[in-house]
């Protein structure tokens, strides 16, 4: 990918291992921040879109499927969410779902790169929406492998990691260190997720993922759903707890507070991803 | 989409409203039937692969996903299989995977380019494999819309109709007076199973096949997987019958006998395909 901002039509494409996705459009911000390349779009199919390192992130008409997706198996289903970390998620999507629960009182969002964040809040605001100004967040603006490190036992109630995939800023966040740090700050009955790549363009990482994550929590499960742009678009997230698999369990009146809400996700959408397992994922991750 | 048979390495892509998706290969054919263009071109991610009119058909490396979901719920679930139309399906995955059901005893396919199969036979032998020479198989070049209309009452166990897009030499697959047809030739207990779409890039055609097919049977529902070379990625396949929802219940021994031979489909995986609803379709089918 190479481009500069333009008022030209084109194509912006990403592309993985002998394939390419592209959305038509017009480059509005192509730059590079401390820790990755930043690139904004107009798109004529899902309006305004981010890549990072040339890869695409989010688009304002294609980011509920991914962020609903993410959040609300965690929310609905944790003993208390209280108090939640999000770790990643610069454009305020995972956010904004989250704050669809009003039980929550402390949101922190960790997000490493600055520059993700302001963009985000000028030129897809709508990821956002109303949490840049909900006085729940605190967004911090550092490492979140640090902040899980340094964050006391049992302090949050639902750990929420929304990386993109292992190379660049968020490699880190695909290892055993901070995966256990992550289950250590965990309350009992808290639940972790993580979005988990996918089945098909990443079959090998996706099913380290999972593994690794079993292997440090008692129970933990990959749903899959689908992400146009992203790779193959097949994507997964995993969710993890220690004593029972409690995100297979959502709370009913916590549904019902936020389906009506939601495009993609219902109870029925999430019971279906969990069992929607592709049967070599499901062979590989029984060996 | 101009491309001309080359030793070249280039992108062979399809558009479709605003977003484009390539594979990275060289055009082995490119000719025009008397219905369709008709290219085959090499890649490097998924081996050989077909395009009609310039759309994403079918890859050695990248059908089982979709062949393998149309067939095994419908196959897995009627009555009886011993008599099974298959309209389309000339690249012969489809036959492949209905023949892993050893009581069929006539598979009729009936397509009606002649050349998807000669080059499908040439380019892509191992979508067909075996199917081609197994004695079950009735191959006939005809207008599968014709052939569904001369076809007796009550006369096939399964019907399943493997066609492009809405438009070309498949556009009157989507249209009621065929889907009657499909109802009546088919015996009671039988299951009719069809590609229906993509929920997302086709989403108004999704919804209007759904109900279109529900109105003529008695039970119809869609599920949803993943086929990264269609539109979007996020593909659907829908599934009717008469007295009761079969298609819901796969008979345990057929199941047994196939799961271990599929690569995406298992029991489980057809469950939840059928749950993963997105929120958005399910409000629109309920209207």
């Amino acid at each position: 990918m190479e481009h500069s901002p333009t008022s030209e039509r084109k194509w912006i494409d990403e592309y993985h291992n002998g394939v390419r996705y592209g959305l038509e459009g017009k480059v509005l911000i192509d730059e590079k921040s401390i820790y990755q390349r930043i690139t904004v779009i107009e798109s004529s199919r899902y309006g305004k879109g981010l890549l990072l390192d040339g890869c695409w992130m989010t688009a304002e008409r294609q980011e509920k499927q991914y962020h609903e997706c993410l959040v609300h198996p965690a929310l609905c289903s944790a003993e208390k969410i209280q108090k939640v970390l999000v770790i990643g998620g610069g454009d305020g999507g995972t956010a904004r779902e989250c704050l669809k629960h009003k039980e929550i009182k402390q949101l922190d969002m960790i997000e490493i790169d600055a520059r993700v964040v302001q963009l985000s809040q000028q030129y897809l605001p709508s990821l956002g929406g109303k949490s840049w100004q909900d006085p729940r967040l605190n967004l911090k603006i550092t490492d979140g492998i640090t902040w899980a490190a340094n964050s006391p036992n049992n302090f949050y109630d639902v750990v929420i990691v929304d990386g993109s995939d292992p190379a660049g800023p968020a490699k880190g966040l695909f290892n055993k260190t901070f995966l256990k740090n992550c289950k250590r700050i965990l309350c009992p009955g808290g639940v972790f997720a993580m979005q988990s790549e996918s089945p098909e363009a990443f079959r090998k990482i996706h099913i380290e993922i999972v593994q690794q994550i079993r292997q440090i929590f008692r129970y933990a499960d990959p749903l899959y759903g689908s992400v146009p742009m992203y790779p193959s678009g097949w994507w997964s997230w995993t969710f993890a707890s220690q004593n029972k698999p409690s995100y297979r369990n959502p709370i009913s009146y916590r549904v019902a507070a936020v389906e009506s809400k939601c495009e993609v996700w219902s109870e029925r959408w999430q019971k279906g991803a969990f069992d929607a397992i592709p049967a070599y994922i499901e062979r590989e991750l029984l060996k």
